[in-house]
Formats: structure tokens, sequence, C-alpha cells
């Protein structure tokens, strides 16, 4: 079992990463003294509940806690007012009250759903997440939680640090192997914006990576969450440097809100947005093995870096105009400057944008 | 003009309080330093749109800010998360970004409103408080923001400081005598619970008040947010000394919810909660004048005491158990001792409230 402190002051809070956790959830409540006489309510989806549900119920009831659950579809679409709505229904007719705990049991989608509800509730509660996804490793530090307008992904949300992050990686086991290779996008994101050497190892480490070795994989989250820990810790409310985790994300959400939040995995959306931001990068003068590094990394792990002929490219630039990451009438873009280092730019022009969609469409062609 | 500052450290913020102010928007922006490049958005309702918006808006744009408004239906129905995320729509569709301000012009509800926007608006922007209403003097001090749920007021927020308050008490000048009433009743708490000099005041400038003269309301409402001030300024986040505001609302928010947000205004359903109270703390024993008191008082001010013989005790019971202040089985209590002092009991049994229910129904027939 390994700890990983994320440091924010008064708000710090441990990551357990190891095998077995969700049976020893009670335990870990304990340690950490949350209040055994208020209702724990714990959000989960139709796809993780049937599998860990119970597992996460009777450790906390054999531990003396009451709990009550609240299962959403599986899926982005969850991630909507009315479903927050629901479950706060469900959190004031079971009595929730302020020294509740809301518990995520599942991917980034509940974690953000569920951790937006203990933002929320009673104008904040706390909050315990329990990540069953590799995707999750990233949301699950940094204290971001939000729902998704349907104009924009993410628009309403707040600053929610969890009390602790349990991350039982046996649970991964059953992970589809699309979302496997989704999750290690934002495992991969993590070495390219920071790490050369953490890129190099994940690289090497493909394939046990991707076959799910626990070992390689607690090793691989562990510093996947350490990289994310670091920056989150030096700018915890995204003044500055935290905005280098967004390499990929703007052209990523873009591609996610015109597919509907469907078409594309998080993860899947963000490599095309990772390949795009090499590629523009290269357009602008840096060496083209940047590109082309970054293709073959991704790729290596089955993961997309073109886009797909009939997608409209004037939707996708609507919906990144909708962005978050558009500031003042700039398009705020992330961009690598060699492996393992990035910078945030203001320049990048719509007619940028437009080239690297039709260049990503015809590299799609020519696969 | 008078400045109040509320200390918070870091989020520490002025409240100007003084005639003219709407006209000056535009000057305390730049005072503030509000961003110019990014759009402004106007929450207000269509009672007071009509008046003021235009002021506003004309004074912010010839400082050179861009402007956009919604208007929302006027009253508690407007608190919800329907409107929330009709909000949101327009913020999203004007192009609001993380420099952007939220701007509440008018009561509780719009301050309430369009605060819990700026609180999630792309996890937080910054939120400017215009009040017009008396009652607002006490919304518009501490940070809550909430919406509604069908269930329980106030039950999806967030604390959510505004950078300033912009107090223009000639806004006041155009409110029904309702309003005007219901507002004095939250000014009447913040000496019942801590001032017995400024409870004095009230009494002696009672119909000084009531007929809106603005030097008298000026000096009432600055000492009414000073109380506000110094207890929000000891516990921000309501974890103890913050709980004596609530003098009042246990029932009153009961009596509202059980009136469905339309029979009573709030500051009337403090009042009876407030006479509530004060019969409470005497049938446990204190001194029967605390009750007569209170009573005259607020009755000198043409505030509701007692309850309708029609309302349904059980309805009113379960409405109560739904409220926050609802904590692990126990009912928290906020009772006088004397005129400007209160304690928080937390032993205050249903037979108790269902006893006092009665006897405020019974001194309503006796009128």
């Amino acid at each position: 079992m390994r700890t990983l402190q994320v440091d924010l002051g008064e708000r710090s809070y441990p990551i357990y990463i190891g095998g077995g956790l969700l049976s020893e959830a009670g335990e870990y409540f304990e340690r950490h003294q949350l209040a055994k006489k208020s209702p724990v309510l714990i959000v989960t989806d139709d796809n993780v509940g049937p599998l860990y549900l119970s597992k996460v119920e009777t450790s906390l009831q054999d531990a003396g806690y009451h709990t009550v659950s609240k299962v959403v579809k599986a899926g982005e679409k969850s991630k909507s007012l009315e479903v927050f709505e629901e479950i706060m229904t469900v959190a004031i007719q079971s009595g929730l009250d302020r020294h509740s705990v809301v518990v995520a049991l599942g991917g980034g989608v509940v974690g953000d759903l569920a951790g937006f509800v203990a933002a929320s509730y009673m104008r904040g509660v706390k909050f315990v997440q329990m990540p069953t996804t590799i995707l999750a490793h990233d949301s699950s530090v940094g204290g971001k939680v939000a729902v998704n307008h349907r104009l924009a992904k993410n628009m309403i949300g707040a600053f929610h640090q969890p009390e602790m992050v349990l991350y039982d990686v046996d649970s991964l086991q059953t992970l589809p192997i699309r979302d496997v290779r989704s999750g290690l996008s934002e495992m991969i994101k993590h070495g390219l914006i920071w790490d050369k050497e953490f890129t190099d190892w994940c690289r090497e480490h493909t394939e046990k990576l991707l076959a799910l070795d626990p070992e390689t994989l607690g090793y691989g989250l562990t510093q996947g969450c350490r990289v994310k820990a670091q920056v989150v810790s030096t700018d915890e409310l995204e003044h500055g440097l935290r905005a280098i985790l967004n390499l990929g994300h703007t052209i990523g959400h873009a591609l996610e809100a015109t597919g509907g939040y469907g078409q594309f995995l998080h993860g899947e959306a963000i490599s095309i947005g990772m390949a795009a931001a090499a590629r523009i990068a290269v357009n602008r003068g840096r060496d083209r093995s940047l590109y082309s590094d970054t293709k073959e990394l991704l790729e290596g792990f089955g993961l997309p870096t073109t886009l797909p002929v009939e997608m409209n490219e004037d939707d996708i630039i609507a919906a990144m105009m909708h962005d978050k990451k558009f500031k003042e009438n700039q398009i705020i873009f992330v961009l690598p400057v060699v492996i393992g280092e990035v910078e945030i730019v203001s320049d990048v022009t719509l007619t940028d944008v437009r080239r690297v969609i039709r260049e990503l469409k015809e590299e799609g062609q020519h696969v």
C-alpha cells in the first residue's frame, strides 16, 4: 500500500493506493474520525455499483456507520444538474446533516458529480473519493468538482477537497479495455507536461500497464497522482501553473462537447487533443519529433490521435469558444516545448486551430 | 456615506451604505479594479429591474464595462435550480469568463441566487452585491448563498464572499410597507441576539424606521450589518457562534416551507419564530417579560407573532426536521436568555415545539 500526501495546508489529504482497500473502508473512516451518528451517502453508477457497492457498505456498516446510496446511470450524461438534484433529494430524504460524508464510488463522472453534491449540500459536507477507474487518478487529485451545462463541460462546480482518497487497484481489474486506455491517457499526460523520465517509463511499460499488472499500475498511478499533486499544491485555485494540466484539453473538451459526450471517452478526446497540441507546436516551429514521438507514444497505448473526417470544423471551434479556457477573446493553449515540458500561450489563432483540425483529419484518412 | 469593513482575512470586503450609490457603480468597480475586458452579468428581478437596472448599466457602461443582464421573476420561487440553470445559460452565451463579475441587484432572493451562480460558474467568479431591500442588509453580509430544494430551503449552496456591497438607501424608498416590516425584522433580530442598546434604539425609532427616514435607516442598517459582520468574522463557516444568527429561523424556515414560500415573507416568518423562541424560553423557566417584551417590540413594527389556526402542526414539524439545523436527531434551537443575549441549546423536544405551536395559534385567536 502506497500513501501520497496532497499538500494543501489545512485542506491537505492523503491518497491511499493499494489492493483490497474497499473492504477496509470502515477502518479508514474511523482513522479519519468521520462521524458515526450521521448518515453516509454513497454515490455510484450502475456499472460500478453491482460490483463494489455492497463491499463498501458492509465495511462501513461493520464499523458502525449508517449508509444510504444513490446509483446513477453510468456515463457523462449523469453529470447534469438534473441528476445532481436527484442526489440532493436522496440526501435530504435520508436525513444527511452537516457532519455527513458523501462518498464517490466510481470514476471521474461519479467523482465530479458526488463531489459537487458534497461541496454544495448544506453549503458543504465532507467528501471521500473511492476511484474505480484509472482515469480517476487524475480527477481525484485537486478538488475540482462539477457538473456539465448542455452548452459546455464542467461549467458549474466548485473546488472541494476530499478528506481522503481510497484507491483500490483491485477495482481496476474489471475495467473494459477502452476505459483502461482512456485512463492511461491522463497518466501519459502527467509525464508529458512535467517529467520526461516518467514518460519514458510509461513507454517502456506500455504492455504491462495495458495488462493491468498490479505492481506496475500501482507505481504508475502513484507517479501520475504525484505530478498532479505537485502542480495543484502550488496553485490550488488555478491562477497560473495549474493550467498546464490542461494539455490536450482545449481541443479535447471541444471534441467531447461536439460528440455529445458520447462519441469519445475523456481520455480519447484528450489523446487527440495532445496530438493536436504537439502538431500546433511543430507548426509554430518546434522540432518535428515532438509531434511524431507524442503520436507514437499515444498510439502505442491504442489511443486515437486523428480526427474523424465527418466531424464539423465549425462545431469544434464553436464548442471551444464556450470553454472556460477561452478568456477575454483569447484561446489559452498549453503547448509542448519538449517531452516533459509545456508552455502556456495565448497567441494561438483560430486559423492555427482550423489548420490542425484539417491536418488531423487528413492523417486519419491515411491510416 | 458609511463604510463598514467585514473582516475575513484575505476575503475581507467593504459595505458602502449611503444615497445615490447605484449611479456610482462604475466608479466603485474601478476602485476595486474589476476587469473591464470581461462581461459583467447583472442579475435582478422584475420588480427591481424596471426601477434600477438601467441606472446601474449606464454607470458601468460609462466607466467602460460591457454588461449583460438577466431579469428573473420576483419572489422566493426564483431561488430554484431551474432559474439557476437559466442564468448559467445566459452567462455562457454572453461569454462570461473567469475574470467576470456577477452582480446581484435586488433583495435576498436575488442575492442568494446570483451569489450561488457566482460561486459555481466556472467554479467561482467575482461577486458584487447591490441590495435594494432592508432584509438584504442581513443576507449581504456573510457570504451565504444558496438555492432552495423543493423539500427544504437553502439546501444547495456555498460560502462565497462578495468583492464589495453597494447599499444604496435611496433604493429602499420604493419598497412596499410589508417588505419594509419584513426587513426590519432581521434588523431587530440583530439587536435581540447581541445588543440590548441597539434593541432599545430600534424600539425608540420604530416610527422613523417604518417611515424610511434616510438618516435613521442608514444608522440602523449599519448597526445591523455590524452585528452580523462581528459574528461572521468570528465564525465564517458556521462551526459555532454563527448559529446565533438563526434566532427565529428554526420555526421560521419551517413556516416558510409549510406555506409554500408564499404565505409568509421571510421577516414575517422569523418574527413568528422569534416570538416562539421567546415563548419556549419562558416555558423553560426564563422571565415572562422576555416573551411579552419581544412580542410587543415585533408587534410595534406591525410584524406577526402568532400562528394562523389553520396551519397543520404535523406539517410544521415535518418541515423542521428537514432543516439543516436538525442535526444527529436533535433540534438545534437558539433561545433568548435576556434581551440582547441568546444561547444555543439542543434539548428542546418535539413536545416543546408542539406546545408552542398550539400556544401561538391560541394567541392568534385572542386578538
